[in-house]
């Protein structure tokens, strides 16, 4: 540990990237705009992997595996769908040693071929509805690299489902945003703001986008999951008609909705420290670190066999880790644990083996605690069921606390361009204004929140009328 | 249910497809040596990952992540992995709009991306044992498609492991291919003979390679799993060196090994008949279907009220499907679901109501028994246990029938080219007499097996010395 993470006041890019590499979360691939997820960052991924996984079952879905390989003609049959992933797709245009006939897209999202597939699969009402998610890589074409959140290759999960009726669909997409929801905050610890993506920001190709957005430490704005009613347009581009039950052919509804890999950089940044990694425990495959100390064989011996016997119980519920390694100090112990996140430490020393007793540390608040060794088990489940709700807490407090509402031009680019932060303003409904506020800051409209209050006002740009005010931020 | 399955006895190539396809476990797509692999099928393969993945953990390996797309230049640096892999490679050529500095192959496998790594993060004998493994896809060009068997993408895992000395990866290869064994017979209910693969059949690159062999229902056999001890052929490539105890450079020791979805062609292979899917209880998402059977309103509450009862009891500890439809008769549902291999059918009619009992079928046997309404969760468990482990016993039988002792090369070409079967036969070790025995036969040494006896005997073609047999058979 000779290296040291940079403090996010001195540079809030550079700590990001500390912790990423120097908690062995990913690493840099010698493949231009490629990552590599190392295990501790690939332990995360399994944990929304599995949890995600377990609430689409429960809300009625399967899973399934498409190819990885689009033919061009596929790609071109929707036409704001290819011109907004087109440009950015890797082509195969050799395989088995021949050049190919058409040119094959690896994947920037899966809607061309899956659609391509439910022709065969759809005929009539009775396969309907189609609910299916696919876990898989994606790829679209990126130089800069900033590791889980901006990468060629990707990880994520992509649903894609068919119905027989436009309000069916709708359900549909917000019954996953709300999965989202549901998932960042209690799983992740991450506030959310539901709400509709304007006409700009929408998916290529949809009718409309919804969208979680979440406040990173330097305020800026991460989407954290998207959800698309996409209306007929992939079904009449894939002429995917079924039979009613009056025995009329209509175009199936259809949805899509993911989220990537891309929510283990929003993980870190809303919690991590200069200390490195803060995990909430239910994304902490290994939530405790157990580290005996001693001085002498003598110690050694007594803390040991008291410490084993703790571990003991612990590991009836817990993945612990118990580093006992001589050859370093408990201080470059604490660290390296501290900076991979482990939400809870106990230290035990002859002098907690005397009093029957053990020293617990929080991760998120690293406050100190000694407790009794008696029912350590419920101590230690208690103290992670509460750090988890505090961590949301604490987050939320957070994105409340830099959300303002602004009602004029100056002070908006005042907060945008200074601390930033999420701005409620009004706004009118048109493009326009939309992207002059982009040019003029770079901020943009990151969604028509849900609980959006009717509320008469100005357009912060045009001063044209606005029945409620959107979320403006700068955004990753 | 228009379509029928073909019995094996006619066309057992037509069998194998239909049951694919009309079981809904994968379908062609529009993409060249593509499949989709369906709901159906794709929940076998969660289970493949879920249990092999604990197995796994349980033995010290975790998960991480790397590329799917590998520079030329990595691809050449192992001379002989170059020349296995190379000419069945999908290969990116353009990117972002413009064509690439240096060709991209999509990886047929990853050691060449991951010992890239590997030099980056191993230094010292304290980085080592590394042991991880990844879930990917990877391709392979293919033009003909057979479902499972043989697609030009496929999934699979593939475990990448990194030590101080030959003797741990030796141990390690090993280890493996004790987890695939345990896995391939306690899970998929499939014997195998573990063996150490032939010169001339070991992966590109490998010193040695091991493989597990199972039979399928027309003698041939399917390589269910290999595990390579690569000596230090890569860590040289790449330049992997470690400081060991005493301070000095040594090359890196490595496996690889993997498993695919291959291993559903031989789930399918191994156990179906010619109604459909069998599967073994613990590779079923869903091991049971209850048949609710009714004449007219008044019977329909009385069995509705009794079969929801036992469903609530069953649903305690298994996913089961109740098949209430209205639509269809009880015969055609029958059908349906011994077509999807679930393993096992509880009816429930008026009469079953009035004796407080069930008509429980399993899928394998068809076997029909009349069963008691109390303890029916015991009663199913039980069925359940036993259906796994006869299964199981079946297949040992049938490989084990199926196994001659040869020992002249014209009743080898009998059985080969008649009904089939593992032959146990004398090899010199040569690999031109394996050669003609290939080109003869198109049969192949499967493995020189574990438990292969010290026994003096003559080379089936040559006559040359040969102290034990091999397995020969013809293979996917």
């Amino acid at each position: 540990m000779a290296e040291k993470v940079t403090p996010r006041d001195v540079d809030y890019s550079r700590w990001y990237t500390d912790i990423v590499l120097q908690g062995k979360l990913a690493d840099y691939s010698p493949v231009k705009g490629a990552m590599v997820i190392r295990p501790n960052g690939y332990a995360i991924w399994e944990l929304i992997q599995s949890n995600l996984d377990r609430l689409f079952k429960e809300t009625g879905h399967v899973n399934a595996y498409f190819p990885l390989l689009i033919p061009e003609s596929f790609m071109q049959k929707e036409a704001e769908h290819v011109e907004g992933f087109s440009p950015e797709c890797a082509v195969v245009t050799v395989g088995g040693g021949k050049k190919l006939e058409e040119n094959l897209y690896i994947r920037p999202t899966s809607e061309t071929i899956i659609w391509a597939m439910y022709k065969k699969w759809i005929n009539s009402y009775r396969d309907l509805p189609l609910l299916i998610n696919q876990w898989a890589n994606v790829m679209r074409w990126e130089m800069r690299t900033r590791l889980f959140l901006r990468t060629s290759e990707f990880l994520w999960q992509e649903g894609h489902t068919a119905h027989e009726t436009y309000e069916e669909a709708e359900e549909e997409t917000r019954k996953i945003l709300n999965v989202y929801q549901k998932f960042a905050e209690e799983y992740l610890a991450i506030p959310v703001i539901p709400g509709r993506k304007s006409e700009a920001e929408k998916f290529a190709g949809a009718k409309h986008t919804y969208s979680i957005e979440a406040m990173m430490q330097d305020m800026k704005a991460l989407q954290a999951g998207t959800s698309h009613n996409l209306g007929q347009n992939f079904a009449k581009a894939f002429d995917v008609q079924f039979q009613d039950k009056e025995g009329k052919l209509q175009y199936v509804w259809a949805t899509s909705w993911g989220v990537s890999t891309r929510l283990i950089g929003a993980l870190i940044m809303a919690h991590s420290d200069d200390r490195g990694l803060v995990l909430p425990p239910k994304m902490a495959q290994r939530p405790i670190v157990m580290v005996p100390i001693w001085r002498g064989e003598d110690q050694k011996q007594e803390v040991l066999d008291y410490a084993d016997g703790v571990l003991k119980e612990l590991k009836a519920k817990y993945n612990v880790i118990f580093d006992d390694r001589d050859q370093y100090k408990p201080g470059y112990k604490f660290s390296e644990w501290e900076l991979q996140g482990i939400p809870l430490r106990l230290e035990i020393g002859p002098k907690d083996v005397a009093k029957n007793a053990l020293v617990m540390v929080r991760r998120d608040t690293m406050e100190k605690q000694f407790v009794n060794r008696d029912g350590i088990l419920q101590t230690v489940e208690t103290a992670l069921d509460t750090m988890q709700k505090e961590m949301l807490e604490r987050a939320r407090n957070f994105q409340q606390e830099n959300t303002f509402d602004v009602d004029d031009y100056d002070t908006f680019k005042e907060i945008v361009n200074g601390k930033g932060g999420f701005i409620r303003a009004h706004w009118c409904g048109n493009p326009e204004c939309e992207t002059k506020v982009k040019n003029d800051t770079k901020a943009t409209i990151r969604n028509i929140p849900f609980d959006q209050k009717k509320e008469a006002g100005k357009c912060l740009i045009c001063g044209g009328a606005s029945d409620g005010r959107v979320i403006f931020a700068k955004a990753y």
